[in-house]
């Protein structure tokens, strides 16, 4: 195996891979030199490349860790250094024009098939890596319908031995889906923190967890987040209008004193609350982060 | 020390009186006999009254702990019951309506002081107090020009005591700020859940600990909130809008492909995340919880 480009999620994967004996070795590339000598010293790699080129040669699956803009030019540059029957693989969370456009530059006998392991956090960085990053969390696999089966069986086995949940869909698809679920809300997060920042600056001192767990997602690395929102660009402005909707709804119930529609409203937003399965760091916490009071 | 409608924040404030010694004797009345009967065996609770009236006779300071929309009435109910000299207080979310209500009611001799303490959870109900829940927590008090200074004086030096970190301002500006910091948040994260229940139930299934996060607040208790909305509705409205300005500029940042514009906001959101002092919660838990990975 190789990974390229290790942060958060390459490390994680590297250290888990290596945990569960998924794979015989892994080879590692990053771009920045620093970063190759402190990968030299983790257990969870046993060989750095000086080039991506290097780095995948004898390899069978690679996986592109690297952000959503980097990933096309990456895979591009290694296609013709790909060992006959490799499988590249990606962690990025848009899909669509990086499934298409890495599929289209695949020379025959190898395979690129998208993937998106929906874990993570909003610290980036080797050092937060932890091998147990992906236990039970959702995976999308996005193959085209002309991807090889076989590949895509592999990268499916890959994820599955992480303890991933994985769900196989079109790239159109995930890319909406995470538009809603995941780059909305983060959007919203940075939109409530870059409102406050325009308002009195001592405000900061009352807010409490409740908007602390709101905005949790909008320290994540800006960078990266652009280019999200650049490749999601159509999904991620389909659902803020949409969502533009919903909040002119429930602004015009309160404005317009209509006490059926604003309880009508919050009860909706609970039961869907409610329902959603609790994730580890929730299971271990039950009840004691405080919000702000009702 | 009278508390009147102990739920989360009642419960947990008659215990940490009793753990910090701040209160010779608590009297409690609860609505539901119940919930008078399970109030009786608690250690922090000295004695039970079966009438709001009853309740207070005795008490040098009392404190209403009922949801927004029925602070003002049990405080008109209590006023003639008060012993001379009595300092009454509230925990609500909103403080205009009542603070300038419930102090138009008070009879001679005695006194109305709003406190808002910012501590609580979605969740609600005594089961879930702890004497803990103040501390270190911000605090308003919303004394009018008209209050009595050594009135409010006692107030202030009671939630300091709670280690409350008191502010004074007015109801107005209380409610200027709590409707951008908390009530806000709060119909964004209810927004989020109601517009994602109207999509595909399946998504559900793939939300991570950021999508978790953000919509913690949303399992809070629909009437309590609906009352919060009601009692603040011009400046939840006026949040409202102006969320709705910033929202759509960076939506049309994204539509227009205007890179700068979108990497400018997402830094401005992570200066103002960044600047957020911890809370205990996530003092406790560092790096651990995940997000959607970016």
């Amino acid at each position: 195996m190789t990974v390229l480009a290790p942060g958060l999620l390459g490390a994680s994967i590297a250290q888990a891979v290596k945990d569960r004996g998924v794979a015989r070795r892994t080879t590692v590339w990053a771009r920045r030199p620093e970063a190759r000598l402190e990968c030299a010293e983790r257990p969870w790699c046993d060989a750095i490349a000086e080039t991506p080129e290097d780095a995948v040669g004898n390899a069978d699956l690679v996986i592109v860790c690297s952000p959503v803009d980097t990933i096309f030019p990456l895979v591009k540059r290694i296609g013709a250094a790909l060992s006959p029957g490799a499988i590249v693989t990606d962690v990025g969370s848009t899909k669509s024009l990086i499934t298409r456009s890495c599929h289209a530059v695949m020379p025959d006998g190898v395979h690129f098939v998208g993937s998106h392991p929906m874990a993570g956090s909003e610290k980036s960085g080797m050092q937060f890596a932890r091998a147990g990053l992906f236990d039970g969390r959702p995976c999308f696999i996005t193959p085209l319908v002309k991807s090889d089966p076989r590949a895509v069986e592999t990268v499916v086995r890959f994820w599955r031995d992480l303890a991933m949940e994985v769900a196989t869909i079109s790239p159109e698809r995930h890319d909406e889906i995470v538009a809603n679920i995941s780059h909305l809300p983060h959007i919203l997060a940075c939109t409530l923190c870059a409102y406050l920042a325009s308002k009195d600056p001592n405000w900061r001192n009352f807010v409490g967890a409740g908007f602390r767990d709101s905005t949790r997602v909008a320290a994540a690395n800006p960078s990266l987040w652009k280019s999200i929102i650049e490749q999601n660009r159509e999904e991620v402005v389909r659902a803020i209008s949409e969502f533009e909707d919903h909040l002119q709804g429930i602004k015009a119930a309160a404005a317009n004193e209509q006490p059926f529609e604003i309880l009508n409203f919050l009860e909706r937003a609970k039961v869907y609350r409610d329902r959603l399965r609790p994730t580890d760091g929730e299971l271990q916490r039950p009840g004691t982060t405080g919000s702000a009071s009702p």
